[in-house]
């Protein structure tokens, strides 16, 4: 059996990115731009400007009282070049004009009759700032790595920038195998279930950054896997199948994938999950996780979430994690590294995390209410009560 | 002055929730359900099925030798009923034909002509996951409050629903004003600044559950103002304004807003922040935020979202909050609560909080940078080196 970490070292191993492609910032919300500083065209902000109502002066004149000769606003006209002994009034924001250097604030001046009165001689440089003081021209931006968010995307649109470039996201291709399956809506015969893995796997796509393809469900029967396959892989960058991955005599991804390319299958010391194909394809990946929606789901948030933050130029899987400390004994298989469900809540010492339901591989109740993957490592037969485990933060915590 | 949780609560009171449409799954990640139970339609799984690869047996029997009268396979025929001493050979997930109560592991079995031995008197039950062990037909099934996660959304698809009934995005309108500003991509005359309020605020309100419609910045015109509020209120549950709102001569979105309906306006003890107008307009909330994009980002956060999210049934900003270490003192107004601009990391004594960068509301770069806002309280000048505080998280911790 493969540990977790040699399991995912394999599959990250020679994984390309994605290529590039130019989106408006209005689109830009989540997606991952490109691993390359952004020259700015522009200062920001691009003139010296005023942080206060008041007036600009030259620090220089000291204390005296200034004849007002203009005012300067933000987006107004130019006001005149203050010079010695004079004053320009000023709004927030707007030019600190020629010759000024310095702005006292509103409050501490009094104007009347055109002339300013300065309650006390302004030290150089107060309330005003420079131009490019956030950002000079022709600066190399580094942007933080991981998907833009609004701040970011205000610092792209003050440096003057309508789009950005960012990785294309992936397409994966999403496809449940098994004669039993039904699409949710539809109404079950004898022994037939509905289909959870497509809707849950396609939702867990987008939520990586992928862009997902949802195939109809294939029968157990080869040749339609096979068609399957090749067809999802014509629209894709990567494949991912549940189900038919076992030892039993109706799993036949296995088999297509061997067939139409090359494949490793793996034992993988992990709970819940342990059998998982992985293949190439047309040049492509093709993963085979579990037909169990709970394995399903557990071994793609391991295993594929990392895959595709991979192809996005992106490290880890972007959880946060969390110590959380255990009140009860919750069971596991000792060799393997256990992912139990788990509801992660904040008290005053800090994170507790309670069993989220049945641990059973088939108990998907419990997984939607777990907002988080408590990691119990190989070697325990169960949690110690009272004792912390690394929390992985897939929702949000009360 | 306000506090923010003041503040806060006022802002709050009264706000109503959107109506509710139906979805179908593809489009329903992060989407938030109605707080109410879901009757499921079926047993989940919908029939006793096998947990293995074996055989399906009576387990009063004890440890004899039976004749293999079938086979059951999932998504097959069904397969013939277990009668006193006979078996049918099972695989993962198939119906446990009628009569058989207990499934023997392959491994723990050996069949030969048509006769399986089995090594051990099987306990009753092992093996079979019975009928809607996890949701029965009729249950009452509550969803975890909050945003649909690929969990929740695989277990909807397991009940068998294509769709879920969810709230509506709150539509927003968004308003920049300011003489001063150009949209990004446009050139900069004298004096003039790009509009990083409307693409930052516009992603600001789609990350929190919202559905932005951004309006053409305003220039400080009273009527053009007034103009684009009214035009933007046809088809938004909300306006939010930015600039405009302090109190200088060419303020004009408080005038306006008083002019259409009725206004507040609240100095607030919040750094960033302070000035934030209130009213309401065609029965519909209208927020008039700072100009500057720091300011206006941060209230959001801390004043908009949770409407947002109030208008979605959810309670708070929905953001993780950890206590992070400061190594350095971050001199802030004592009088308001700080919310400071801080990049935080996981160490090996839980998290520690480094400044972006300036703290100067002017400066957007290090609140792009910054992965949290530490929030320090009223009474301190400055962060005490060494003391913890509340960090709220906004972006993925390294």
């Amino acid at each position: 059996m493969l540990t977790v970490d040699e399991a995912l070292a394999r599959l990250l191993a020679g994984l390309g990115e994605t290529d590039v492609e130019r989106i408006p910032l209005s689109e830009a919300l989540g997606r991952v731009p490109i691993d390359a500083p952004l020259i700015s065209a522009h200062d920001v902000p691009p003139f010296p400007n005023s942080a206060m109502d008041g007036y600009a002066v030259r620090a220089a004149d000291g204390g005296v009282v200034r004849p007002v000769i203009g005012e300067s606003r933000a987006g107004g006209p130019p006001a005149p070049a203050v010079e010695a002994g004079t004053a320009v009034r000023i709004m927030t924001g707007a030019p600190v004009p020629d010759g000024a250097d310095t702005v006292v604030p509103i409050e501490d001046a009094e104007e009347r009759d055109g002339v300013v009165t300065v309650a006390a001689p302004p030290r150089p440089g107060t309330h005003v700032r420079s131009a490019g003081h956030d950002v000079r021209r022709g600066d190399a931006v580094e942007l933080p790595r991981g998907p833009l968010t609004p701040s970011v995307i205000g610092l792209l649109a003050a440096m003057g920038n309508s789009d950005v470039e960012v990785h294309r996201r992936p397409r994966v291709a999403i496809l449940s195998t098994g004669d039993e399956l039904r699409p949710s809506g539809a109404s079950l015969g004898h022994g037939q279930i509905f289909d959870a893995n497509g809707p849950a796997l396609a939702a867990a796509v987008i939520e990586a950054g992928g862009d997902p393809r949802l195939l109809d469900p294939a029968p157990d029967d080869p040749a339609v896997i096979g068609e399957r396959i090749r067809a999802g892989l014509e629209d894709a960058d990567l494949l991912i199948a549940s189900g038919g991955v076992s030892v039993g005599e109706h799993d036949h991804v296995r088999g297509e994938i061997e067939r139409l390319g090359t494949l490793d299958f793996w034992r993988i010391a992990v709970q819940p999950g342990k059998p998982l194909a992985f293949g190439r394809v047309f040049e492509r990946a093709v993963i085979g996780l579990p037909g169990n929606p709970v394995s399903a789901l557990v071994t793609f948030e391991l295993f594929v979430r990392p895959m595709l933050r991979a192809m996005l130029g992106l490290a880890g899987d972007g959880r946060l994690r969390v110590r959380a400390r255990v009140g009860e004994a919750l069971g596991k298989d000792a060799p393997r590294r256990a992912f139990l469900r788990v509801r992660v809540e904040r008290d005053a010492d800090g994170y507790r995390a309670v069993s989220a339901g049945g641990q059973s591989s088939s108990q998907l109740l419990p997984l939607a209410w777990a907002n988080a993957l408590l990691v119990v490592p190989e070697g325990l037969s169960a949690t110690e009560p009272g004792a912390s485990y690394e929390a992985i933060l897939l929702g949000a915590v009360a």
